[in-house]
C-alpha cells in the first residue's frame, strides 16, 4: 500500500512503500541521500550506496521510516529496495530542481512539460485549480446555475473584429470572444442567475505580460438587478470568498511566492469611482491631462486606492457610451458599466445590459450594426427579459495578481500567443 | 424584498413582492388566475380583473399570501399592484407553457432562446449543472487537480482526421479532439491525478441522436495505476457518487422525466467483459456472427447486463490494438483499454497509456505516424512518466441517458451539428 511523502511521518518505525520522481541526488560516498517527489511533497530517502538512477526517473521504493530532525518534514526513509518504473534520459533540457526564477520565461514555456515538474512552478496550477473550486462553490451557494455554451458562433457579438475563423464543414464560423449572448439568453430563460467557466478567444496581436489569445473566463450573469452597483456588490462577495479560502487553504503556496491577499476588512473598503473621477485623480497624481485609462493609469489608480482606502482594488464605473459594447445599458451619455482593477490590472469588465427591445434595436443601429444580423439575439428581448447584468473575471489575470507573477503566460498551463501554439 | 415563488408559503398572511415571468393566464371574468414563474418554481397570482399583460412578460407584483389547497404549492397571492418590467410581444414562436413532447426537436432547437423557458426543458440543464458540481466535488475529494488546457493545437493527436481547422494569425491550428496529451503531461509533471471539464471537437459528418460536433468532455487521468482495472474501479466510484447525489438532490427532475437511476447495489455489479466475450454474447443473442460493436450491439449488451447482472451498464475491455489510438498500452494483440456502455450508449472510452519511451516510439511508427511530428509529446516520456491511464465521460451523453432523452442534442444548450451553428 503506497504512502504519500507528506504522510511518511505518521508511519514512524514502519516499513512503507513510496512512489515518485527522483528530485535530487546527494552522494556522500558512504551514504546517498535522494529526495523523492510525489504529488503531496517530498521525502528524503537514504541509500547505503548510490542507486543507479537518473534525476526525474520514476521509482517505487520500500524502506523503513525513522526520525531525522535535519530531513525535510522531520523524517526520512532508509531504503531496502528500489524499482525503477520509468528511467529518465540524462539530458534534461532545463534544471527541474533549481530556483525557477533563474529560468527565463521563454525557457519555462518552451519546455513546459519539464518546467511544470518544478514544485514552485506547478504550485501556480494547484492554486488555480482551487480557485476554480472556490469560485464554483460560492456561485452555487448563491443559487447560480452553471452553464456550458458553444464556443463556435455564426458571427461576432461585438462587431466582428478580433475573431478567429474556423472552417466548419462548408462554411466559416468564429471562436467566441465571450459567452455574452448565451448567458443573457439563460438569464431570460428563467434561470435568472448563471455562471460559466470556459475558454474565450481574442485574435489580437498584443504580445504583452497581460494578454493571452486564449484564456479562461469566469462569467457571471444575474437577473433582477437594480443597477450595476448590485454587480459590484456581488463581485466583492465572490472575491472576498475566494481570497478567504485561498488564505486558509493555500497558505503554503502564498508563502512560496511571497504573496499576500487583501484582508477581509480591506475588501469592505474597495472604492467605487466614476470614469470621470478616475481621470481627475490621474490628472492630479500624474501631473498631466489624462483622457483614458491606459495600463499606466490602471497602476496609478490602484496605488491611489491603496493609499486612500487601504486596498489594492478599485471599481471604475460610468464609462462613456462609446467605450462600451452596444448591449451596455446607457445612463445619459454614460453607461451602467464598470471595470475592476486589482494590483494595477483590469481583471473584470461588466455592467448592466439593455433588456428593452426597442432600446436595444436603437443602440445596435447607433453602433453601426445591423439588427437583422442579430435577429436571434434580439428574440431574447422581444419576449420578456428582466433587468440584468453581469461580468467576467479572467482566471489567469486573477492568478497572476494573487501570486505576483510577472507575466500572465506564467498563469496559463499551455499559453497561446501570436507566436506560440505548442506545446 | 423579493420573495421566491417556492418560498411563498412561508409568508402566509403577509404582503410580499414577487418577480418573474407570466407563465399562464386564466381569465374567468370576475377573477383572473395568473401563474408566475421564477427560478424557484411557480405561484398562482389572483387578480380581480385581468391585467393588461402578455404571456412571458416579466413583472414585479405585490400582494398578500393566503392558503388555497387547490393552488400549486397550497398558497396563492392576491395581487394589489403590478409593474411590467419587460413586455413580451404577443407572437411567441412556440408555446412555452405546454407539453414539450408536442414540440419537435427541430422547433425546440430552432427557437432555443424561447424553448428553454419551458420548465421541463430547462430542467435538463439544471440537472447538468448539478452533475458538473457532483463530478468536481468527487474528483477533488480523491485528490485530483483540475486543469484547463489549450483547445488550439498545432497538430492532431490521433492522426489528423476529424479536425476543425482554425486560422490562427498567419498559420493553421486545429480544435482539440481531447486534452489527451495535456492530461498525460500533467500526470507526468507530478500532479499525478488530474481532471478537466472542457470542450472537445469532432469534425465528423455524423448526424445521429448520439453525436455532437462540439461537446463537453469530463476528462480524467491518473498516475501509478496497476492496470486498466483501477480505472474501471475509479469510474464506477465516480458514477456511483454522481447517481447518488442526483437521486438525493434532483428527485423532482427525475420524476418530471419519468427517469430512474441504477441503485447503489446495482452499481457494485457492473460486469467487465472482454471485447471477445462481448462478441460471443452478441453472436449468441443476435443469432449472427458479430465482428464489431455497433450501436445495435451496444444496446444488446446493456440488455444482457440488465438481465444477467441487474444493471444497465457494462465495461467492455481488451480491445484489439488496431481499434485503439497509438498511445494505448498493449497487452499481446489486445490493449489495456475499455469502453463503458450505459443504457445502450458508449459514454466513456479509456485505458492505460504507454508510459515507456521506446515502446511509444515503436507504436507511433506502427501506426504510420512520424515520431518527429510528436516530438513535444514524446519528451514527456523521455524524462520519466509513471504508469498511468485515464478516460473521458461525455457530459451530454451522460445527461441524455440519465433522463432518457431521445437525442443528445436535447442535452446541449446550444448544440452544433453539421448544419446547425445558431443560435
Amino acid at each position: 500500500m503506497r504512502v504519500l511523502a507528506a504522510d511518511t511521518g505518521s508511519h514512524d518505525g514502519s516499513t512503507v512503500e513510496l512512489k515518485g520522481w527522483i528530485h535530487r541526488i546527494r552522494d556522500l560516498g558512504g551514504v546517498c541521500f535522494v529526495m523523492l517527489r510525489d504529488r503531496s511533497g517530498m521525502v528524503q530517502l537514504v541509500f547505503e550506496t548510490a542507486p543507479d538512477i537518473t534525476l526525474e526517473s520514476v521509482v517505487s521504493v520500500t524502506g523503513s521510516v525513522r526520525k531525522n530532525e535535519k530531513a525535510q518534514g522531520g523524517f526520512e526513509v532508509q531504503v531496502s529496495s528500489i524499482e525503477v518504473l520509468s528511467r529518465a534520459a540524462a539530458d534534461l533540457p532545463i534544471q527541474v530542481n533549481g530556483d525557477p526564477d533563474k529560468l527565463g520565461i521563454e525557457a519555462i514555456l518552451d519546455n513546459r512539460a519539464i518546467s511544470l515538474r518544478n514544485p514552485k512552478i506547478r504550485s501556480i496550477f494547484h492554486l488555480q485549480s482551487d480557485i476554480l473550486g472556490y469560485f464554483s462553490e460560492y456561485m452555487r451557494s448563491r443559487d447560480f446555475t452553471e452553464i456550458k455554451s458553444s464556443k463556435l458562433i455564426g458571427s461576432g457579438s461585438e462587431g466582428g473584429t478580433g475573431l478567429f475563423e474556423v472552417e466548419y464543414f462548408d462554411r466559416k464560423v468564429y471562436l467566441a470572444q465571450s459567452p455574452q449572448l448565451y448567458k443573457q439568453t439563460m438569464v431570460a430563460s428563467g434561470m435568472e442567475r448563471v455562471f460559466e467557466i470556459g475558454a474565450a478567444y481574442r485574435a489580437e496581436k498584443h504580445d504583452t505580460p497581460r494578454h493571452l489569445n486564449e484564456y479562461v473566463s469566469l462569467d457571471i450573469e444575474m437577473g433582477f438587478i437594480e443597477s450595476d452597483q448590485d454587480l459590484m456588490d456581488l463581485e466583492t462577495e465572490i472575491l472576498s470568498h475566494v481570497f478567504d479560502r485561498v488564505r486558509r487553504e493555500n497558505g503554503d503556496i502564498l508563502e512560496q511566492w511571497g504573496a499576500d491577499l487583501p484582508s477581509p476588512e480591506a475588501m469592505k473598503n474597495i472604492p467605487r469611482i466614476s470614469h470621470d473621477e478616475a481621470k481627475s485623480i490621474l490628472t492630479e497624481r500624474l501631473g498631466k491631462r489624462i483622457f483614458e485609462l491606459n495600463p499606466e493609469g490602471e497602476r496609478e489608480l490602484c496605488d491611489w486606492a491603496l493609499e486612500k482606502h487601504g486596498v489594492e482594488l478599485v471599481f471604475v464605473h460610468s464609462f462613456p457610451r462609446k467605450k462600451r459594447p452596444f448591449y451596455t445599458y446607457p445612463d445619459g451619455m454614460k453607461t451602467m458599466s464598470f471595470d475592476l482593477l486589482f494590483r494595477g490590472l483590469e481583471i473584470t469588465s461588466g455592467g448592466r445590459r439593455i433588456n428593452e427591445y426597442d432600446m436595444l434595436v436603437e443602440n445596435i443601429k447607433r453602433f453601426g450594426l445591423e439588427p437583422e444580423s442579430l435577429a436571434g439575439y434580439l428574440e431574447v428581448f422581444k419576449f420578456g427579459a428582466p433587468p440584468h447584468g453581469g461580468f467576467a473575471i479572467g482566471l489567469e489575470r486573477l492568478t497572476q495578481k494573487i501570486l505576483g507573477l510577472f507575466s500572465i503566460k506564467e498563469a496559463s498551463l499551455f499559453p497561446r500567443d501570436r507566436k506560440r501554439v505548442t506545446p
